[in-house]
């Protein structure tokens, strides 16, 4: 007789995103004449920039005749790739990372989830609270987060590492020692980030302790600030001790076209075995590479035309965080994020909880945003909203929240 | 101090087509003047039907307009691929299969890895033998398999099921009972089948027993012949013991492209629990769905143009499969397969070792081909030879090899 993974039933509820759309589709079959403007999941609008459509066009004519037809990819990405990312995101920032160190995805997503798949169960996670969902629903689904306190709101064998008003919405190393530390800045939800002696303290901690640093900067192209680090191996010491994940859903748009690399350096050692090498060995046995099409949509990413054309793009959904974080600090909101993040924080007034504000707000103001204790308990009575939205939708719902 | 997953440690050497791939490289170098000819990894050589190249141009052209982009794809797949799919390879048979239960993935690679994640651990897992390794490597990555057995190449805690000539390279219901069944026809490596009323023994046994099976058919297009079922779901009572797995590489030649799918009826369940919605909170979870311009490509595949393009690239690998079985046979060897699979089984002359075949072939012919015991400890003194070449190739190869 069959058993299922029992971790699954231990996991609450569905994912967050899906009660969120759940509950907007509910909203607008109540009401078809309100006209709902998103600000909750973390989509991007923007069409994909002229210089990548021209690279998805000219690969798939590649894809139409046998001498240039592409068939299966190497399994860690194709070297024009590799080398790209590598001269572009590390070595031009000073940063040693070869591109044999460089492993190409289907996305990030797919990366945080099944990077758990190389540990033991038996290792004890700590994650920013809040965070990405992904992180613990991941890890518990793998059996490593022990079990679900309802009352709480939290996994009983995780470290939660609150990051609040109190921390300045960053994280403070854990009295109890992590073996897996996830670290996303710029942050999501709150679009906080920390500079780099901070990131440096928590190399050097993780060093020290023999943790794993598992560094999610998914949202790096949005960084405005000079003492923010893009890349965790800006820090000294980050090549025994961190693997770095990366995507092109937000730089670039992918979203859709599903596009992102994972990077692990060959210092990273437990004993003697690379992490490097059991990674190679699990892309080569449960995946088989980002199709050639999207490989070459994401060279054309750092190609002249297409830097300069993402670059307007993140430009036009900052200007749009600029919107909604100065509009509701006119409304009279605590906000935080918005500056090197597509994300803005805010307090929930009248100490409302997450769900009551997000039910209060498509309700009164018809705007849908993301209810921050979905992130973590830590994120109870916080809010989040996107800057992914059109500059019309998002001048609109910033006027009907101020109107509130 | 973290720790990795020791599981990964115990997995034997490299992955089968790494392995050949290297001493393929290692012959090149050390005879460039040779032409090789590689009959060996099942990759498709022919271009992207005309069909799907026009549905991949227009859907890019779609990405690049704010009004027709497709971001984030819905989770389980597209409803216009997956009402295609359920249309037309299930419904068509007299399938009993419906859209919501079929998962669009990024390839049957993925899934067949991936699919584990549902499982306890605690599950004795049955393969035939031969068979594609992944299922077993990914059940050894999991911590299913015990321990390996270097002397038998076998893992304690496997059932092997032998497809051999004494079995017709069927496998027989073994006599220790699994949780898990993997069926994998057409069979890769093999090319056989069994007919319908061998699969509805199958069928009838994992229900009896609460065994679960997981039915690869990602050849099934190749099928020719009318007793042999094109998915498990043909057979009564499939729908609540069996999930099958599909891909558009084999079919529509989309390795380089990625796409396949799962289906996971309703009626499958542990208890209360529907595999379906376990898998549905792995995909949800764990993945971001397939790219929306493949996946149109997938759609375009089952239109007329498509099905019409689709049936003349598997008639010509099936030429070439019939022009390797026939060569073979006047050359003496004893084969099997290439009928409903593009895949040609023979066994090695003299008893010599499926290594020392795959030396000798490639010494002597410069063709590449692949030893059977890569597939598992059955599969010694056997060998596969692929009919994904082109014409000409095959043609000079089975010379060659006529001439040894």
């Amino acid at each position: 007789m069959f058993k299922i993974n029992d971790n699954y039933l231990k996991l609450p509820g569905s994912y967050l995103f899906s009660t969120v759309a759940k509950k907007a589709a509910a909203f607008t079959a109540a009401n078809p004449d309100k006209k709902v403007i998103k600000l909750s999941i973390g989509d991007v609008t923007q069409p994909l920039a002229p210089a990548i459509i021209d690279a998805l066009h000219k690969s798939v004519d590649e894809m139409a005749h046998a001498e240039t037809f592409h068939g299966y990819a190497p399994d860690l990405g194709y070297e024009f790739l590799r080398s790209t990312i590598a001269e572009n995101d590390y070595k031009s920032r000073g940063c040693d990372i070869s591109a044999d160190e460089i492993f190409v995805s289907d996305g990030a997503k797919s990366d945080s989830g099944n990077i758990g798949d190389i540990f033991s169960v038996d290792n004890k996670i700590a994650v920013c609270d809040p965070v990405y969902p992904v992180y613990v629903d991941t890890n518990a689904m793998s059996g490593r987060t022990g079990d679900y306190l309802v009352d709480q709101q939290k996994w009983s064998n995780v470290i939660y590492m609150p990051c609040t008003e109190a921390t300045n919405f960053a994280p403070e190393i854990p009295k109890e020692t992590p073996d897996i530390i996830y670290l996303c800045f710029p942050n999501n939800p709150t679009g906080s980030t920390i500079t780099k002696s901070q990131l440096q303290e928590w190399v050097d901690y993780a060093n020290k302790v023999g943790a794993v640093i598992i560094y999610d900067a998914a949202y790096e192209a949005y960084i405005s600030e000079d003492d923010v680090p893009h890349s965790i191996y800006e820090c000294e010491g980050a090549r025994t001790c961190a693997i770095e994940l990366r995507s092109f859903s937000k730089n670039a748009g992918f979203t859709g076209l599903r596009l992102g690399f994972t990077v692990i350096p060959r210092d990273l050692k437990s004993g003697e075995t690379t992490l490097h090498s059991l990674w190679a060995r699990r892309h080569g046995t449960k995946f088989n590479g980002a199709p050639y099409i999207v490989q070459r949509a994401g060279e054309a990413v750092y190609s002249e035309a297409g830097k300069n054309q993402t670059k307007e793009q993140i430009a036009y959904y900052m200007k749009n965080a600029k919107v909604i974080k100065e509009g509701l600090k006119e409304a009279g909101y605590s906000v935080s994020g918005g500056v090197n993040a597509p994300y803005i924080w805010l307090k929930t007034p009248d100490n409302m909880s997450s769900w009551d504000f997000f039910d209060y707000l498509l309700e009164k103001a018809n705007v849908l945003g993301t209810p921050g204790s979905g992130f973590g308990p830590s994120g109870e009575g916080y809010f989040r909203l996107t800057a992914f939205g059109s500059y019309e939708n998002t001048v609109e719902a910033i006027e009907r929240i101020k109107r509130m």
